[in-house]
Protein backbone atom coordinates (compact mmCIF):
# COMPACT_ATOMS: atom_id res chain seq x y z
CA UNK A 1 0.00 0.00 0.00
CA UNK A 2 1.30 3.31 -1.02
CA UNK A 3 0.86 6.01 1.73
CA UNK A 4 0.04 9.96 1.40
CA UNK A 5 2.91 11.86 -0.02
CA UNK A 6 5.09 12.97 3.39
CA UNK A 7 5.99 17.05 4.28
CA UNK A 8 8.83 16.97 2.15
CA UNK A 9 7.42 15.27 -1.19
CA UNK A 10 4.19 17.57 -0.87
CA UNK A 11 7.04 20.36 -0.61
CA UNK A 12 8.75 18.74 -3.97
CA UNK A 13 5.77 18.01 -5.62
CA UNK A 14 4.26 21.32 -5.31
CA UNK A 15 7.67 23.23 -6.52
CA UNK A 16 7.40 20.98 -9.94
CA UNK A 17 3.78 21.47 -10.41
CA UNK A 18 4.97 25.53 -10.27
CA UNK A 19 6.93 25.16 -13.41
CA UNK A 20 3.57 24.54 -15.44
CA UNK A 21 3.56 29.05 -14.50
CA UNK A 22 6.39 29.29 -17.69
CA UNK A 23 3.68 28.09 -19.92
CA UNK A 24 0.84 30.58 -18.40
CA UNK A 25 0.66 32.85 -21.76
CA UNK A 26 -0.27 37.01 -21.05
CA UNK A 27 -1.97 39.38 -24.11
CA UNK A 28 0.79 40.89 -23.72
CA UNK A 29 4.30 40.90 -26.28
CA UNK A 30 8.09 41.20 -25.27
CA UNK A 31 10.06 43.55 -26.49
CA UNK A 32 10.57 43.14 -30.19
CA UNK A 33 7.00 41.22 -30.24
CA UNK A 34 8.62 37.88 -30.93
CA UNK A 35 6.56 36.25 -28.38
CA UNK A 36 3.89 37.04 -25.38
CA UNK A 37 4.90 37.26 -22.16
CA UNK A 38 4.21 34.09 -19.57
CA UNK A 39 3.05 34.32 -15.85
CA UNK A 40 6.31 33.59 -14.47
CA UNK A 41 7.86 36.46 -16.27
CA UNK A 42 5.30 38.85 -15.26
CA UNK A 43 5.48 38.31 -11.66
CA UNK A 44 9.39 38.65 -11.67
CA UNK A 45 9.46 41.62 -13.68
CA UNK A 46 6.77 42.53 -11.43
CA UNK A 47 8.39 42.22 -8.39
CA UNK A 48 11.40 44.13 -9.69
CA UNK A 49 8.60 47.42 -10.11
CA UNK A 50 7.95 47.05 -6.88
CA UNK A 51 11.53 46.81 -5.25
CA UNK A 52 12.56 49.99 -7.65
CA UNK A 53 9.71 51.63 -6.47
CA UNK A 54 9.03 51.29 -3.39
CA UNK A 55 11.32 53.98 -1.92
CA UNK A 56 9.57 56.46 -4.03
CA UNK A 57 6.49 55.62 -2.40
CA UNK A 58 5.51 59.07 -0.47
CA UNK A 59 5.60 56.84 2.94
CA UNK A 60 7.66 53.78 2.35
CA UNK A 61 7.45 52.84 5.96
CA UNK A 62 3.77 51.79 5.35
CA UNK A 63 4.46 49.51 3.19
CA UNK A 64 6.25 46.32 4.22
CA UNK A 65 8.29 45.40 0.88
CA UNK A 66 8.90 41.99 1.84
CA UNK A 67 5.62 41.41 2.59
CA UNK A 68 4.42 42.92 -0.79
CA UNK A 69 7.11 40.85 -2.80
CA UNK A 70 5.67 37.52 -1.03
CA UNK A 71 2.13 38.80 -2.41
CA UNK A 72 3.53 39.57 -5.67
CA UNK A 73 5.30 36.14 -6.29
CA UNK A 74 2.12 33.91 -5.57
CA UNK A 75 -0.66 36.51 -6.80
CA UNK A 76 -0.96 34.73 -9.78
CA UNK A 77 -0.19 30.81 -9.34
CA UNK A 78 -4.03 30.13 -9.51
CA UNK A 79 -4.25 30.82 -13.49
CA UNK A 80 -2.11 27.51 -13.75
CA UNK A 81 -5.36 25.97 -13.63
CA UNK A 82 -7.67 28.94 -14.20
CA UNK A 83 -6.02 30.61 -16.66
CA UNK A 84 -4.69 34.18 -17.45
CA UNK A 85 -7.89 36.23 -17.56
CA UNK A 86 -7.17 39.35 -19.98
CA UNK A 87 -8.02 42.77 -18.37
CA UNK A 88 -10.06 43.87 -21.22
CA UNK A 89 -12.05 40.88 -21.85
CA UNK A 90 -15.07 40.93 -19.84
CA UNK A 91 -16.77 37.46 -20.62
CA UNK A 92 -13.52 36.08 -19.12
CA UNK A 93 -14.17 37.97 -16.53
CA UNK A 94 -17.48 36.92 -15.07
CA UNK A 95 -17.07 33.43 -14.19
CA UNK A 96 -12.85 33.76 -13.26
CA UNK A 97 -13.79 34.07 -9.03
CA UNK A 98 -15.38 30.50 -9.19
CA UNK A 99 -12.65 29.42 -11.22
CA UNK A 100 -10.24 31.00 -9.50
CA UNK A 101 -11.00 29.46 -6.16
CA UNK A 102 -11.19 25.97 -7.34
CA UNK A 103 -7.95 26.65 -8.88
CA UNK A 104 -6.14 27.61 -5.24
CA UNK A 105 -7.82 24.71 -3.89
CA UNK A 106 -5.92 22.62 -6.06
CA UNK A 107 -2.88 24.23 -6.02
CA UNK A 108 -2.24 25.36 -2.48
CA UNK A 109 -3.65 21.90 -1.09
CA UNK A 110 -0.54 20.71 -2.79
CA UNK A 111 1.29 21.78 -0.22
CA UNK A 112 1.96 20.58 3.47
CA UNK A 113 -1.90 22.26 4.95
CA UNK A 114 -0.01 24.82 7.10
CA UNK A 115 2.29 25.97 4.07
CA UNK A 116 -0.87 25.40 1.67
CA UNK A 117 -3.15 27.73 4.25
CA UNK A 118 -0.17 30.47 4.69
CA UNK A 119 0.48 30.69 0.53
CA UNK A 120 -3.29 30.52 0.10
CA UNK A 121 -4.20 33.62 2.60
CA UNK A 122 -1.19 35.59 0.90
CA UNK A 123 -3.21 35.08 -2.55
CA UNK A 124 -6.34 36.09 -0.96
CA UNK A 125 -5.13 39.11 0.85
CA UNK A 126 -3.90 40.15 -2.59
CA UNK A 127 -6.67 39.74 -4.01
CA UNK A 128 -8.51 41.70 -1.38
CA UNK A 129 -6.62 44.67 -2.12
CA UNK A 130 -7.48 45.89 1.53
CA UNK A 131 -4.08 46.03 3.11
CA UNK A 132 -1.06 48.57 1.92
CA UNK A 133 0.74 45.86 0.55
CA UNK A 134 -1.83 44.21 -1.26
CA UNK A 135 -2.65 47.92 -2.63
CA UNK A 136 1.13 48.18 -3.52
CA UNK A 137 1.49 45.23 -5.14
CA UNK A 138 -1.87 45.53 -6.59
CA UNK A 139 -0.73 48.45 -8.42
CA UNK A 140 2.63 47.09 -9.66
CA UNK A 141 0.93 44.45 -11.12
CA UNK A 142 -1.44 46.95 -12.95
CA UNK A 143 1.88 49.47 -13.74
CA UNK A 144 4.04 46.69 -14.79
CA UNK A 145 0.89 45.06 -17.73
CA UNK A 146 0.42 48.36 -18.64
CA UNK A 147 4.09 49.01 -19.22
CA UNK A 148 4.64 46.06 -21.33
CA UNK A 149 1.91 47.05 -23.44
CA UNK A 150 3.85 50.46 -23.88
CA UNK A 151 7.09 48.82 -24.29
CA UNK A 152 5.86 45.95 -27.09
CA UNK A 153 4.63 49.28 -29.20
CA UNK A 154 0.85 48.46 -28.40
CA UNK A 155 0.57 45.01 -30.32
CA UNK A 156 -1.81 43.41 -27.81
CA UNK A 157 -4.04 46.56 -27.56
CA UNK A 158 -4.53 47.06 -31.51
CA UNK A 159 -5.07 42.83 -31.80
CA UNK A 160 -7.80 43.32 -29.21
CA UNK A 161 -9.54 46.36 -29.78
CA UNK A 162 -8.35 48.21 -26.80
CA UNK A 163 -8.12 51.84 -26.76
CA UNK A 164 -6.59 54.67 -25.03
CA UNK A 165 -9.72 55.12 -22.41
CA UNK A 166 -10.36 51.14 -22.20
CA UNK A 167 -6.95 51.35 -20.58
CA UNK A 168 -7.83 53.37 -17.16
CA UNK A 169 -8.91 50.03 -16.55
CA UNK A 170 -5.26 49.06 -15.69
CA UNK A 171 -4.26 52.82 -14.88
CA UNK A 172 -6.76 54.39 -12.61
CA UNK A 173 -6.16 52.54 -9.39
CA UNK A 174 -2.44 52.62 -9.39
CA UNK A 175 -2.90 56.56 -9.68
CA UNK A 176 -4.87 56.12 -6.58
CA UNK A 177 -2.51 54.29 -4.57
CA UNK A 178 0.81 56.89 -5.10
CA UNK A 179 2.03 59.97 -6.81
CA UNK A 180 5.11 57.94 -7.73
CA UNK A 181 2.63 55.66 -10.23
CA UNK A 182 0.97 58.65 -11.35
CA UNK A 183 3.98 60.72 -12.41
CA UNK A 184 5.23 57.42 -14.24
CA UNK A 185 1.89 56.63 -15.87
CA UNK A 186 1.62 60.50 -16.54
CA UNK A 187 5.16 59.33 -18.86
CA UNK A 188 3.89 56.51 -20.52
CA UNK A 189 0.58 57.44 -21.53
CA UNK A 190 2.72 60.77 -23.17
CA UNK A 191 5.07 58.44 -24.82
CA UNK A 192 2.41 55.93 -25.89
CA UNK A 193 0.48 59.13 -27.26
CA UNK A 194 3.71 60.10 -28.91
CA UNK A 195 4.19 56.46 -30.41
CA UNK A 196 0.69 56.01 -31.44
CA UNK A 197 0.38 52.86 -30.17
CA UNK A 198 -2.70 52.29 -28.46
CA UNK A 199 -5.60 50.51 -30.07
CA UNK B 1 19.42 70.90 -26.09
CA UNK B 2 18.37 67.75 -24.59
CA UNK B 3 19.54 67.27 -20.48
CA UNK B 4 20.34 63.92 -19.48
CA UNK B 5 17.18 61.83 -18.12
CA UNK B 6 16.10 62.85 -14.74
CA UNK B 7 15.00 60.37 -12.15
CA UNK B 8 11.77 59.10 -13.34
CA UNK B 9 13.11 58.33 -17.02
CA UNK B 10 15.97 56.54 -15.33
CA UNK B 11 13.57 54.49 -13.27
CA UNK B 12 11.27 53.57 -16.06
CA UNK B 13 14.96 52.99 -18.71
CA UNK B 14 15.82 50.54 -15.93
CA UNK B 15 12.36 48.89 -15.64
CA UNK B 16 12.28 48.67 -19.98
CA UNK B 17 16.17 47.27 -20.06
CA UNK B 18 14.35 44.76 -17.59
CA UNK B 19 12.65 43.27 -19.93
CA UNK B 20 15.70 41.77 -21.77
CA UNK B 21 16.13 39.25 -18.65
CA UNK B 22 13.59 37.36 -19.83
CA UNK B 23 15.60 36.74 -23.47
CA UNK B 24 18.21 35.28 -21.28
CA UNK B 25 18.31 31.42 -21.86
CA UNK B 26 19.86 29.32 -19.12
CA UNK B 27 21.01 25.35 -20.22
CA UNK B 28 18.33 23.97 -18.29
CA UNK B 29 14.93 22.64 -19.80
CA UNK B 30 11.40 23.38 -18.89
CA UNK B 31 9.13 20.18 -17.86
CA UNK B 32 8.58 18.33 -21.06
CA UNK B 33 11.82 19.65 -22.64
CA UNK B 34 9.95 22.24 -25.22
CA UNK B 35 12.07 24.70 -24.50
CA UNK B 36 14.95 25.95 -22.16
CA UNK B 37 14.14 28.03 -19.24
CA UNK B 38 15.19 31.94 -19.39
CA UNK B 39 16.68 33.75 -16.56
CA UNK B 40 13.05 35.47 -15.66
CA UNK B 41 11.70 32.28 -14.85
CA UNK B 42 14.39 30.60 -12.94
CA UNK B 43 14.66 34.07 -10.71
CA UNK B 44 10.78 33.70 -10.19
CA UNK B 45 10.54 29.73 -9.19
CA UNK B 46 13.88 30.37 -7.20
CA UNK B 47 11.78 32.71 -4.76
CA UNK B 48 9.35 30.63 -4.41
CA UNK B 49 11.74 27.78 -3.60
CA UNK B 50 13.29 30.23 -0.83
CA UNK B 51 9.30 31.17 0.25
CA UNK B 52 8.39 27.54 0.63
CA UNK B 53 11.52 26.51 2.62
CA UNK B 54 12.08 29.51 4.69
CA UNK B 55 9.84 28.09 7.40
CA UNK B 56 11.36 24.54 7.13
CA UNK B 57 14.70 26.09 8.22
CA UNK B 58 16.49 25.05 11.49
CA UNK B 59 15.86 28.07 12.86
CA UNK B 60 13.92 30.41 9.79
CA UNK B 61 14.11 33.39 12.44
CA UNK B 62 17.68 33.66 11.38
CA UNK B 63 16.93 34.33 7.85
CA UNK B 64 15.02 37.65 6.72
CA UNK B 65 13.08 36.03 4.10
CA UNK B 66 12.27 39.67 2.82
CA UNK B 67 15.87 40.91 2.18
CA UNK B 68 16.51 37.50 0.90
CA UNK B 69 13.68 37.82 -2.00
CA UNK B 70 15.36 40.94 -2.65
CA UNK B 71 18.88 39.18 -3.35
CA UNK B 72 17.06 36.68 -5.55
CA UNK B 73 14.95 39.06 -7.69
CA UNK B 74 18.29 40.78 -9.12
CA UNK B 75 20.77 38.40 -8.57
CA UNK B 76 21.32 37.33 -12.51
CA UNK B 77 20.61 40.70 -14.04
CA UNK B 78 24.26 41.28 -15.20
CA UNK B 79 23.03 38.28 -17.68
CA UNK B 80 21.47 40.61 -19.39
CA UNK B 81 25.20 41.46 -20.68
CA UNK B 82 27.32 39.24 -19.62
CA UNK B 83 25.04 36.29 -20.50
CA UNK B 84 24.44 32.82 -18.40
CA UNK B 85 27.26 31.08 -17.48
CA UNK B 86 26.56 27.70 -17.23
CA UNK B 87 27.90 25.83 -13.69
CA UNK B 88 29.78 22.97 -15.62
CA UNK B 89 31.70 25.69 -18.05
CA UNK B 90 34.92 26.24 -16.46
CA UNK B 91 36.42 28.27 -19.69
CA UNK B 92 33.13 30.10 -19.38
CA UNK B 93 33.54 30.44 -15.38
CA UNK B 94 37.54 32.24 -16.04
CA UNK B 95 36.65 35.75 -17.19
CA UNK B 96 33.07 35.66 -15.61
CA UNK B 97 33.52 37.66 -12.47
CA UNK B 98 35.68 40.36 -15.12
CA UNK B 99 32.47 40.33 -17.31
CA UNK B 100 29.46 40.35 -14.56
CA UNK B 101 31.62 43.50 -13.12
CA UNK B 102 31.31 45.36 -16.56
CA UNK B 103 27.94 44.69 -16.65
CA UNK B 104 26.78 45.75 -13.22
CA UNK B 105 28.47 48.84 -13.84
CA UNK B 106 26.28 49.09 -16.82
CA UNK B 107 22.87 48.47 -16.19
CA UNK B 108 22.93 49.44 -12.61
CA UNK B 109 24.50 52.68 -13.48
CA UNK B 110 20.87 53.12 -15.51
CA UNK B 111 19.38 53.76 -12.41
CA UNK B 112 19.09 57.13 -10.27
CA UNK B 113 23.05 56.70 -8.27
CA UNK B 114 21.23 56.29 -4.89
CA UNK B 115 18.67 53.30 -6.16
CA UNK B 116 21.48 51.94 -8.24
CA UNK B 117 23.73 51.90 -5.74
CA UNK B 118 21.49 49.93 -3.57
CA UNK B 119 20.09 47.35 -6.20
CA UNK B 120 24.31 46.95 -6.75
CA UNK B 121 25.04 46.30 -2.81
CA UNK B 122 22.09 43.35 -3.36
CA UNK B 123 24.20 41.78 -6.00
CA UNK B 124 26.96 42.20 -4.26
CA UNK B 125 25.76 40.76 -0.78
CA UNK B 126 24.35 37.30 -3.46
CA UNK B 127 28.02 37.38 -4.76
CA UNK B 128 29.78 37.29 -1.36
CA UNK B 129 27.47 34.50 0.15
CA UNK B 130 28.70 35.77 3.62
CA UNK B 131 25.33 36.40 5.25
CA UNK B 132 22.90 34.25 5.97
CA UNK B 133 20.47 35.58 3.77
CA UNK B 134 22.96 35.60 1.00
CA UNK B 135 23.17 31.84 1.66
CA UNK B 136 20.37 30.81 1.72
CA UNK B 137 19.96 32.57 -1.78
CA UNK B 138 22.51 31.02 -3.30
CA UNK B 139 21.28 27.54 -1.75
CA UNK B 140 18.06 28.25 -3.34
CA UNK B 141 19.83 28.98 -6.64
CA UNK B 142 21.53 26.04 -6.76
CA UNK B 143 18.89 24.06 -5.37
CA UNK B 144 16.06 25.66 -8.50
CA UNK B 145 18.68 25.08 -10.94
CA UNK B 146 19.26 20.99 -9.71
CA UNK B 147 15.71 20.67 -9.82
CA UNK B 148 14.60 22.10 -12.82
CA UNK B 149 17.32 18.89 -14.51
CA UNK B 150 15.42 16.55 -12.44
CA UNK B 151 12.08 17.51 -13.41
CA UNK B 152 12.45 17.99 -16.93
CA UNK B 153 14.53 14.00 -17.38
CA UNK B 154 18.09 15.45 -17.07
CA UNK B 155 17.97 16.30 -20.69
CA UNK B 156 20.48 19.05 -20.57
CA UNK B 157 22.94 17.39 -18.49
CA UNK B 158 22.94 14.33 -20.73
CA UNK B 159 23.35 16.91 -23.75
CA UNK B 160 26.29 18.55 -21.69
CA UNK B 161 28.07 15.08 -20.60
CA UNK B 162 27.27 16.27 -16.69
CA UNK B 163 27.56 13.05 -14.63
CA UNK B 164 26.20 12.69 -11.56
CA UNK B 165 29.08 13.58 -9.30
CA UNK B 166 29.81 16.85 -11.61
CA UNK B 167 26.20 17.88 -9.81
CA UNK B 168 27.54 17.92 -6.58
CA UNK B 169 29.21 21.53 -7.48
CA UNK B 170 25.27 22.38 -7.91
CA UNK B 171 24.17 20.65 -5.05
CA UNK B 172 27.24 19.84 -2.18
CA UNK B 173 26.91 23.82 -1.00
CA UNK B 174 23.27 23.88 -0.31
CA UNK B 175 23.51 20.85 1.78
CA UNK B 176 26.16 22.81 4.14
CA UNK B 177 23.03 25.40 4.52
CA UNK B 178 20.75 23.48 6.12
CA UNK B 179 19.42 20.19 6.65
CA UNK B 180 15.77 21.09 4.77
CA UNK B 181 18.10 21.06 1.90
CA UNK B 182 20.23 18.29 1.91
CA UNK B 183 16.75 16.36 2.81
CA UNK B 184 15.07 17.89 -0.36
CA UNK B 185 18.26 16.64 -2.45
CA UNK B 186 18.30 13.65 -0.90
CA UNK B 187 14.87 12.76 -2.66
CA UNK B 188 15.88 14.00 -5.61
CA UNK B 189 19.08 12.20 -6.32
CA UNK B 190 16.74 8.81 -5.58
CA UNK B 191 14.83 9.92 -8.11
CA UNK B 192 17.44 10.89 -10.53
CA UNK B 193 19.22 7.61 -9.91
CA UNK B 194 15.55 5.73 -10.74
CA UNK B 195 14.90 7.43 -13.56
CA UNK B 196 18.56 7.08 -15.10
CA UNK B 197 18.61 10.83 -15.73
CA UNK B 198 21.99 12.10 -14.95
CA UNK B 199 24.49 12.34 -17.82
Amino acid sequence: MVGAPDRLQRILDFLEFADRFKFVERRGYLTGGERRENDAEHCWHMALVAMVLHGELEDPASVDLGKALRLILVHDLVEIEAGDTYAYDDAAIEGQEEREQRAADRIFGLLPDDLGAEMRALWEEFEARETPEARFAKACDNFQGFMQNVISGGRAWRENGVGREDTRRRTDFPRTVDPAFDALLTRLYARTDREGSFG
